[in-house]
């Protein structure tokens, strides 16, 4: 089920637009020209569409009630260079002053959903969870998780976009609390004595000690509750190897853990994870972070094609209306 | 000036935050372990530091007033790789669940910022406007246009961004006006009859006819007050050229209007740049977009480097605080 | 119909001949050695053979009625890697002086039948042009032409060429008229009014105004009788683009003139082609210069295998004569 | 001293010409159209410009006596891309038609004679002769040997190139010759028994034996008479090495025969020429072929500038008289 | 039939073992530590397996003649990459000192081996002779021939190789022969005047004259006893070249010496008998030397994987016996 | 002070010598042709030289008394590409045999010295020590040794290597007895105990437990006795790299122990070296195994220049004695 997106008080008012779209609307007004335009929203690349339940959301409350259509593309539907996703006809002074915020929207959730699916498109059904949120600001925090969970990933880290989501936030423990603590055995009995039931235990292996040993030593201290361990080496340490993991299995397996799963973390991205699926590492589930996070906005390109119903275009462009026979009527 | 950041609700209440810092902090209270650790933030690139303003407004809302220490490198400070730019210490249940936010709103900025600086270092003086908010999801529609001013842009297109650096929105026409006007030199005269004085007059002329006529014609009817002519040649019309703008230039110049200046923009970024000045084409100022806008962040590490006094790491970091001497007390 | 080719003056007297061949006939006049020889001609590339005919007029012209042989490959006809595509049994001194010419003709005939050939295979059938007489020495432009003509090409712009083909000459206007006239319109009206009827009106668009908008302005100054427009766009606009083509199109069609062509010029090769077919670009006819013209003679090694039905040859060739089953007897 | 060019009734009668060209001024002779016009002609490419000689003799023979100018850089001259190298300023009907032949001519020596020059640059000295005349139709043989010596060759092997260059032609013998008389010493003898004593005894010492053994097998059978000997092993025995002189060299010394010189020939080019230099092949001279006469031709572009002294251009290009202190008032 | 290898004294001794493995063994029998351990020895790479036979006549020598177990591949066996060759229980005492002799005699073998085969994969069938142990230290030289034989060589060089593989040395006759001799043909008389009629008569024909003039030389003075030439044409004169194969091929078939075979020698490696034969050559055996005898030997690495029956092994390698059904038991 | 060489038996024989040599030298003796031979050798690379003394004790041994004269570059001399290192003249006879010996010798050795000098030239004073026999046949485990020390290593791990060379072998601890022992810090503890006081205490870190971990723990067992670490991690877990080396260096020195050094081996070879180098990893030694043992021998031809005082040569060289002032008369 898809969340309710509510416009920003930000968006509405004009503050996060193109200062030139304030003033084309601020010209049209004083000349009274609001003629009924249709404007169609294109993708500069391939990808995955994410970001329209938004706009829809925009254009709700935006548009006119009537005299007005809308056609759109739905949210995570594959998207191929230069299609339309997106077409709206409506008095242009309604919706104008909006492109910035549309074209926004779709660009920067788009490029976080179609990162995310490339990674599931090699993971071959291996769990993928977006840890992403240290390396964007803040205030897209909850969206970028939202995006990644519509590319594919099974879960985030981040309170905000679980709750977009509609699933419950994921997470194991960090550094720094194993440092506090001052080991990583102890740092596991705790997590396990206060965290509820539901959450399930999850170890990182790799602080103080040898990953393979510390392994064995958590899943000796929980014994039947522990239900991971965390591989997370750093760069300085070579980073998790496929023949890591393998070996951390074996001696897993061979003290009788068979059920203790392996997560591994730290620069994953799509050549990583083929490269421990080709290497034949029994890995659980994948944890990625920039990958996912920093990818690139898909950028979006707003075009009046018709006024008043007569096909025009700026040069490059061709007037009229662009044929798209995925697009469903949405308002 | 700087500016005056206010941390936001979703971050303070760790909405944003990863979900295992909350759950490290909820450990620790219950164990009562609130020892005074070091935090050290390095950065992973080279790079122009940007969001360290909003990092201490987050750090001076949460920090205790005493028993805490916070050394940072300044707003726009130039960083190398891997170099500390930031250090608190203080106790850990005090700081421990903003770790996420801090090394988000810095890996977000700073790649903004840096991103913006390549492109002024190419440009030799030629000023460069931020264009690329329609590229970013909205609410990070005014700290990505702050920071591209920090990172050397002269301007830019967001209201908020202006507001938060201080300075007024810049911005042309967009194509949608003249579409709807229907005619370039109409719509020029139009933004020229409803713009306040201070609005310089910037012509878009590549919507309906030759760039190089166009440019003449609303040269002829502006006179004296046309500030400049835009070049936006969209891509299926071979973007704009160096060559395009030696004609305008000379095209213009012979007709006696050497004062109009060329702006040019679509797909700019660091090499099209050197081409134009290469190319010794005259070029007065350049609108850029996704290059700045969809910056890859730079990603940030948080690591407690000293536990109440003592020298610490996890595997793969050195133990104890690091050098910098560019770090000043802050806090 | 194949052309009557002509030996020159200049070809008959040893005046083009390496003066070394002068200087053998000499050395085996004074000595009266006059051997019946066996001369083979092979291709140093994969091409397709073009000269041949005005060889075998050379031929006719200088070898005994009685005492030769000449085998050879048909003008026109594809050749691979060191393919002997010519040979000539005789009393040597009666034709080692014009080994010279032999070979020179084919190398550069064959080099620009090859060419166009290039050309006309990626161009699934759209008709191309010949256009390169600017680019060489006048006194090949007719051979040349012809060359182009036997690789594929439906026409050529010299009148040399046209005639050695058997053809009428193609061309549609030069920026020149236009220049001179002041106006493309105009111009086209005037070319309509003094060019006789079986000349198609075709008219260069790209002179003075945008290529799209001019399109149209001629078609509605010659209605009906406009046969197409030429769009040879400079690289210091971009050159001609997919999309350009595309959008002409569409708004030629929008204007209702659906029967008028689009042909392409300008730094044409098959590359280019390629990438307007691939695009969908709707061409009608490309015009192409400097890679026809331009193009690199193939080689053409002329050596002795037999001397008085004797096997022999230098080093490095295989004594005898080398068997090829393609070769017809011709003399 | 340059040579007298005079031009050929094909040129002077539009028979080599686009048919376009001939259609203008056809139509402005109906129109009575004959503006004064300067015409531009612009390099595409750096090199040497040739063949300026025969376009001033074609010039002087169509340009009324006054109400001309014509400004030009020197026969041979260096030239840079896209710099102006011919300026004429008359009557449009008495030079348009003309346009075709003075481009080609320009472009076809100009590509000569810079692929030679490339050549002589490399070669520190040592003379190189132009050995191409059997890769190129024979109607240009003659001005493809003379576009060779403007370059810098020191000679050629074709009558005609040598004759318009106002040298004696350069040539050994032909492999032809030692075949036909069946023994490579017999055939120098031959040689030397039959040519004039200004001819240099040159024996070519590849055919049947091994080029060392033949060498000092001619050196011996015409003693102090041999100027040098040729080395042209092909391709099918590896070429001729720099190793390879070094031993004919050292063979030669060894036998008292220092002053025998040593040419190469067979596939040289600016790169072979560095590799005998560089390892310290001693080489008297080298024979080039198809790196110079199939050099592609430099393509030149002729545009108007000015018409009845007003300014004007087609799009892409500047308006007026393009400024080059280079020119010199040759009309 | 496999060859008698016998352990040599400095290999018993430990004289050409690492010292820290003798150490070790000095430390564990004061220590009076001796536990039943498994050692198993996997190849660093893909290649065919050479030295068996030798290591296990070393372990023969030295393994107690109970407890103890051997499994293992068979000498010329394929193996991939990290697979395991070798696997050894036995008290560590009696084979660790061993470890050096056993992974340094498979290593190098294997290398010479693996290169051998690579060359007669791509012969299609045509013999391949050894012939570099003018590379190598001379006494790795019968084991190194040995070593290209287990790869596919038909034949070698060296007296000492051809006795461990149980064949005739091969050879044909030097440069100093013809040189001491003063002349080919006079050589190739001398060979076929002393010689054993079981020994094939092979004329090397290219030190004095040209390749195939040398070669019908020496095919009349033979007549029917001459078995083949060999073409070793040094780079200094171009290599061998199909071509100059063809050419001797073709000028011995015309003189009637069509049972006369041809051997090519000389800088020969995978990637010129591929040249060879993709080019029709007609070569009926090749000598190679360097491409196998100066082959990287294939790394060996040892690792213990039980001790006393109990999984062990150092970090990076998994605990326990290795499964590999082709390992066969061998002790 | 250089090593005594002995001939062995199998050289002396013949028995690892070509075939085709022995067939020579009896040719000869049945022909009474002993002529007195000049036979250059020269190196096809750029390298150390190495080899020659044990060649110079073997022509000791086979070459007559008088009437012999032997010219050569010294052991570990520089050598460039194509140089002389070597000039016999001597009665042919009494050498022919050995030109497969000695060429052979050179080769390997100087292959191996060659390596070894690379190595040392990026290393910047740190020592190498030669771990390398284990990948080479053990006959040649002495020589290789002792050719790495000429190539300036400072040490090597066998026995007969460290004869050869006149020093001590040198060597740490293998896994092996780590792992038999069990534990890590009890077999440091064994081997300080039974190992005489001049053999340094190293200490391998990295079998069972993470390295910085392991090494203070031997540090602390061992105290003022520890020489050294060594880091062998293996490519399964990453290799070596610098900022573990960094990091264990920062670990022992917070930990009181500045004194221990850490040397490293894995892999190492000069692009290895630099990388740690250029990282600033505080390393003290290196040992470097297949990149030293595993070099592709250096090829030497031997070829004969003067028969009886008259100069000759097989073709592609120069006839005579080849001038090089640095050779040394040595017999």
């Amino acid at each position: 089920m898809l969340p309710k997106f509510e416009p920003s008080e930000d968006v509405l008012s004009g503050e996060t637009a193109d200062i030139y779209l304030a003033r084309t609307i601020d010209i049209l007004c004083h000349e009274k020209l609001n003629p009924v335009a249709t404007m169609e929203v294109f993708s500069s690349g391939v990808g995955i569409l994410c970001g329209m339940e938004e706009v829809k959301a925009l254009l709700a409350r935006v548009l006119p009630e009537d005299n007005c259509e809308v056609w759109a593309l739905a949210e995570g539907e594959a998207m191929s260079k230069k299609e339309v996703v997106l077409r709206i006809t409506a008095p242009y002074q309604s919706y104008g002053l909006y492109e910035t915020a549309i074209v926004g929207i779709l660009a920067h959730c788009s490029g976080w959903a179609t990162a995310a699916k490339e990674c599931v498109e090699v993971a071959r059904g291996i769990p993928i969870i977006s840890f992403g949120v240290r390396h964007v600001y803040p205030s897209v925090a909850g969206v970028m998780d939202y995006s990644a969970i519509i590319g594919g990933c099974t879960g985030c880290s981040s309170v905000a976009g679980a709750r977009l989501a509609g699933i419950e936030p994921s997470g194991t423990m960090p550094h720094a609390l194993i440092i506090i603590v001052g080991d990583t055995v102890k740092a596991t009995i705790l997590f396990d004595k206060y965290m509820p039931a539901e959450v399930p235990r999850i170890s990182l292996v790799d602080t103080f000690k040898d990953e393979a040993e510390e392994s064995l030593l958590v899943a000796q201290a929980l014994g039947g509750k522990l239900n991971s361990v965390r591989l997370d080496t750093p760069g300085e340490r070579g980073r998790v190897t496929a023949d890591l993991v393998k070996e951390v299995r074996a001696r897993l397996d061979l003290a009788g853990f068979k059920k203790v799963g392996i997560l591994v973390s730290g620069g994953i991205d799509p050549e990583r994870i083929s490269y421990f699926l080709e290497s034949g590492a029994p890995v659980d589930g994948f944890g990625i972070g920039s990958y996912i996070s920093g990818a690139k906005p898909i950028d979006f390109t707003a075009d009046l094609h018709e006024v008043e119903g007569k096909p025009i275009a700026k040069r490059g462009r061709i007037h009229g209306i662009t044929p798209n026979p995925k697009l469903k009527r949405v308002m």
